[in-house]
């Protein structure tokens, strides 16, 4: 295309959730900011994938061999959180509640989709389960279909491992009024009562 | 900023209708693709603004000196349709009514912006219509108060150089239904009745 602006549209559209109005709008919206900042976004993209490698040992984005978590001393070495995506543990992080590690799955078991358990690096949380002295590792994959078939078969390939295999709990989220909470999430709610007082 | 991904995200959130949450979806959406995606995006924005230049006649986006329709000599010469903005122009030929050329303003009067006339660039426009054969000109702002005000400002400065000037219609939009259509716009298409038959 000689177009350039019509090529800078056709490539935003392919962004998720954004249409090809919403691509000319902010084609049209960087053509008339400062060149400055199209230059510094364009840099940002152009880099990205040579600047940001995965971390050798719990597989999120990293900019070095070792991710910013798995270098910090002050993490707890014995408990590992399983996620199924890198803005899982940001979103993890953002709570600040964990004090752990993490592994990022970078997928889920998907039959329909052709994942198979084969396409989960299991073999390196197993090695590092081994290398290190992990005592729980905590199954915070989603509470979908495919994360709940994730995390049981997480807990059986780790089951030799003398390792305790727990998953997150599911429930009313904070705030969630009754009247609106589907069936599942109230049965499951129900079933994961705990005893007061 | 070290962190190529929040420099990603920052830059991505400073994007209109972006906010940080988005921006954090779209970069995580960009590093899980294939890296030619994001070296393509980034390629076509940091060349941007040097590939795109303004129309030396209409004002319009350009990659020549003049624009595709400034130098189509199949447009009708006589007729200079002005706008607001660049995407203003785009919406004008996804129609197709129009056979005119366009001139650009790239703003509107907006006092209280502190958009005076002489940020405007009507002396181009005068020099345009004494250069050529311009029959008419067709004042196509919005129908916003900074688009009225601007073309009643048009109206004034073009009222000494012989050439025709004229407002587009206002009124009812396709498909209106009186009931949920705001109080001016019924004003406007009672006063802009035409005869029938």
């Amino acid at each position: 295309m000689s177009d350039p602006v019509a090529e800078l549209v056709a490539l935003l559209s392919r962004l998720p959730g954004v249409g090809e109005r919403t691509a000319a709008r902010l084609a049209y919206h960087i053509l008339g900011s400062e060149p400055d900042y199209a230059v510094a976004l364009g840099g940002a993209l152009s880099t990205l994938h040579s600047r940001v490698r995965r971390c050798e040992q719990c597989g999120n984005y990293a900019t070095e061999a070792r991710c910013a978590v798995c270098s910090d001393p002050k993490r707890d070495p014995a408990v590992v959180c399983v996620v199924a995506r890198p803005p899982d543990v940001a979103a993890m992080e953002r709570g600040g509640a964990f004090r752990g590690r993490y592994f990022v799955l970078h997928g889920l078991l998907s039959p329909l989709d052709g994942v198979g358990p084969e396409a989960l690096p299991v073999e390196a949380l197993k090695a590092w389960l081994a290398r290190d002295q992990v005592a729980e590792v905590i199954v915070a994959t989603p509470l979908s279909v495919e994360g709940e078939a994730t995390a049981l078969f997480l807990a059986q390939e780790l089951s030799d491992l003398g390792v305790r295999c727990s998953r997150i709990a599911s429930g009313m989220p904070h705030g969630g009024e009754l009247e609106y909470t589907d069936q599942i999430t109230l049965a499951r709610a129900l079933e994961g009562r705990r005893q007061l007082g």
